[in-house]
């Protein structure tokens, strides 16, 4: 039997998830809601797939198995309620909100069906950095002393976008926090150091930050390094590197094709990097409705939870409070 | 509109075929014709799509715009020529035939319509090997002086497909034929001479060769030097080198994924190659239905042709005459 | 002419510097000095060198133009001041001294004569590290933006070098501190945050750390992270990364050759690298002997100065004060 | 003691072989003579060392115990028989000379002594080349299936050289024949193919090729291909790829250095090759040095004999042969 789905929000993001959905033979895309009704006609293209206006409407509406959230962030926490109120099981995008009150207090109101929600930490389900995952659990890097995250997105997005993010720790370091959290499992992060830096005054402006890089300590003294860019001339830039006592593994970068030249000036050039996260993840995207298609069919736990977005928030708002105050902060 | 297709042969590649038939947006995938009936079971996860035992059917039905054949190598020639008096497009899988007499017989009851054929050369559609065409005509290599293809399966087939393949240069070699025939464009192939060599006796038994290597000449001079074995135990080996006056470019394996391992015995090792050419050129397959669908909707001329079909067996039917008689073969 | 020289210290390092004194065609190596008599047989191998256990003699040479220091670190500032009162040029191993006042002090005493000292901080001559400063002083990458230095030994030294080695930010990390001064040029570091962590027990015991992170920000912005490691399985890792507003540029590290295995587990398998820094660095060692072979006879102001030394340990100094008091040191 | 050494032939190559002899701890460079004598000045550099217009001088000087030949091809065997009689030990380039017949017939003059002479295959002693033969030795890649060679020289050398070289058969091809025999080991060549064909006018003027192929077959029915070309615009391309049943072992082109570039249009980006054989084959001249010295101190065989030299000119013969008949020619 298919999983009957609403997706909610049908902006860039919510567009790819459509098309994935429709694509994926465990799920029914039953209906699209967006608050943009000039959307509406891009729905055609799914079939059986009803545009609402109104999420309400696939809330009550009894055979819908599954709410997939990919709205605008301060929203997220609401439907996440709502939906599971009508005993829905839900998607939802990160982050799960910019405001740590609000998430923990929402938290508290969804106890009893929290395992019925899957975050959408895309990057834990790319093929490479997910490999190095079972590289570390098959202890074919003996244990494990340090990660090293390199993540830098080809060109900043609008100064709109950007004013509205959150700032780079919570809207772009959040996925590294969460892939850190990932590596270290059962072991938690307990102290963290945080720098920025601005090159164009427009990052002063709105107070965020053009570069930045923080270093984290866990409690069984792991190291981890994360390097975050709002532009890569070269592309999508993201790398991983789990080092330890008998090895080390990185997840490199994939390119478009495989393609070399060599000339009088080169030798071994290949493409620049995919540009950009639809590209770069989309496997992961994929992967990713597997295992939302076993959170719904078997109630197995997902690999990214509710809990994993509050913790990476948590992160961020330890990031920003370090670097304001000029030292490291303890979790 | 979408193309109603109707695909004859439903066996290993018909498979892919319809998995992706089914997910590209240009085609609708209305019968599935196969001679064996306990394949009707696996044709219910295309909506709307019969299974047929009889092809007839599908001839007859005036929506259908579209036969795509991926049936025995023998019986292909006979479905083209249907195809074609029933006025439908075709697409059929490589080699055209076996037999070089038949598929010129064949040549001329369709040559009216043969513009209408597209033949399944995938390895013209891979990103990266198709990308070297583009640096060659973009003169980002000066003149063309040389092509060196590498093709090695994982792992021989069954012997009984073996001893029913037409050889190692009719099965296998054929795409590559047709490769250094993609990249010399205007530029035909004037002379060859191929060598073959045995290790285990099987293939002594079944008069083949387990690995073989040719050298071409062309027109112009170019060199062509193709490499193959039925085995590699590292994966699907793919790789394509041109070199010409001003520079050289070369297409490489892909891997299932980034990721490297550093030890005490190793670095930089990376995963074995996919295994096999549904994973390998998954895009290409993708990519060649996208060709298919603008030769159906706009008459435009395929990037594989009936005639690239048959030329790529002269040039295999060359191959194993040089073989036999120890000598150079002029063309 | 060639440039006569003494060299003090004939221990490890001492030896290979002999050698390649020996070797390079502007150097006669006329005296080696070491306080273990033992060491004396070794010396014959150098046509025409004296080994002496009293290093007076050669300052009192007026024919010597050099002293080579590469005795023990608490030595260092000792010989160069008695070299330059005698008039000769100086090259001296890295670190200066442990001890910033002493350097500080030492340097008022040869403030006349100080440009008459190399220091040797090798890296800053190794082809590819001295290659990124090219791309970045050619333009080729913009602006700096991000300095990301991993330096990582292949294996511990004995716990006695460890006990009196000053720990692993003077002892390991300073070349790494130096290497980003060497890209940062006219850009001096402004604060810093360093985080350590021990997994055996026996760093704990001697107040060392196994593995070390600082995070630096330089006057113009300029974020630079260093990850330092006393053990690395696969060998001497030394990787350097710049990146830009135009560019990045790696220096990644080097193999014993360039072969790569395939088989039914791995593709791509390098060789492990060369372990340790006299085969990694080899040829800065003797790019470093070229520089000193220009100071001496034309009195060009080397790429590593006295004052390099001095700034190098001021890091050091400032990260293991930031690691002590958990937060970020401004200088 | 060290092997007192006369050197005949002092032009690019002997200049070379001067320096590496110079430096190498097991040799005195006693004589260097050239028929050229303003080449006497260049000798001043070598403490010791003699520069002779009269080589017989060297072979009358009963302390001399090697003859190290650099001369033109054509006087090889001369100098071969003379010094073997006079009882020296001998180094010679390759090639042994371009008249096979004159090789047979220096060789039945020396058999007695042969096993004296070590020939200047030098590849066998690059440190990657070789080591594909450890790999192969300690069966980490199973039977040997397949050798693909390729090499190709950054430009052609001037017109003089070419018309007197012998073709690219003899003159280039014939490392890559000797190569082939190096891996084989004691499973002969046993039938070859040969193409060449010009681009520029020039090529065809002096009846040479401007790019060639070879495919050969063992007895053991291991296919041999090499490709040559007298240019390449990114500089010395030196590969070599051995398959076998169970992997595949590569030996990659060696880099200036490993540094990486990525920009708005390339990723990856390495730098031109190194150019030319000097830089390339640098350590393999001075590995080449080892083994001849213990030829000279403990009459080891050396990996390089005459008999090599032979061999490898017989299958230039046989390519030259194939070319013109346009057929395999059995050997």
């Amino acid at each position: 039997m298919k999983i009957n789905t609403a997706l909610f929000g049908f902006g860039r993001i919510g567009q790819m998830h459509a098309d994935n959905l429709n694509h994926h033979q465990s799920f029914n895309l039953k209906y699209i809601f967006d608050i943009d009704k000039k959307l509406k006609s891009k729905v055609r293209k799914y079939p059986n797939c009803q545009f609402i206006n109104n999420y309400k409407i696939s809330l009550a509406d009894k055979k819908i198995d599954l709410i997939f959230i990919a709205t605008s962030t301060a929203t997220h926490t609401k439907y996440i309620e709502e939906a599971l109120r009508h005993k829905k099981y839900v998607f939802c995008e990160k982050p799960l909100d910019l405001n740590l009150d609000k998430i923990i207090e929402s938290k508290k109101k969804i106890k009893k069906n929290i395992k019925k929600v899957q975050l959408g930490f895309n990057r834990r389900f790319d093929p490479g950095h997910a490999d190095l995952k079972k590289y570390l659990v098959n202890n074919k890097i003996g244990k494990l002393e340090k990660i090293i995250i390199t993540s830098r997105d080809p060109a900043p997005p609008s100064i709109q976008y950007l004013k509205s993010s959150g700032g780079i720790f919570k809207d772009m370091m959040i996925h590294d926090f969460d892939l850190s959290r990932f590596y270290l499992a059962n072991d938690p992060i307990k102290e963290i150091t945080a720098t920025g830096s601005n090159f164009l005054r427009m990052y002063d402006r709105i107070k965020d930050h053009e570069i930045a890089s923080v270093i984290m300590k866990s409690k069984k003294g792991v190291i981890v390094v994360i390097n975050n860019s709002r532009h890569a001339s070269y592309g999508y830039d993201q790398r991983v590197e789990l080092f330890g006592t008998k090895g080390m593994v990185i997840s490199g970068n994939k390119h478009i094709n495989e393609t070399e030249l060599f000339n009088s000036s080169t030798t071994s050039s290949k493409k620049v990097l995919p540009n950009f996260f639809i590209d770069r993840y989309q496997d992961a995207y994929k992967l990713q409705l597997d295992e939302l298609s076993k959170l719904c069919n078997y109630n197995l736990i997902p690999r990214s939870t509710f809990d994993d977005g509050l913790e990476a928030l948590k992160l961020a708002e330890a990031a920003i409070k370090s670097l304001k105050l000029k030292k490291t902060i303890k979790l």
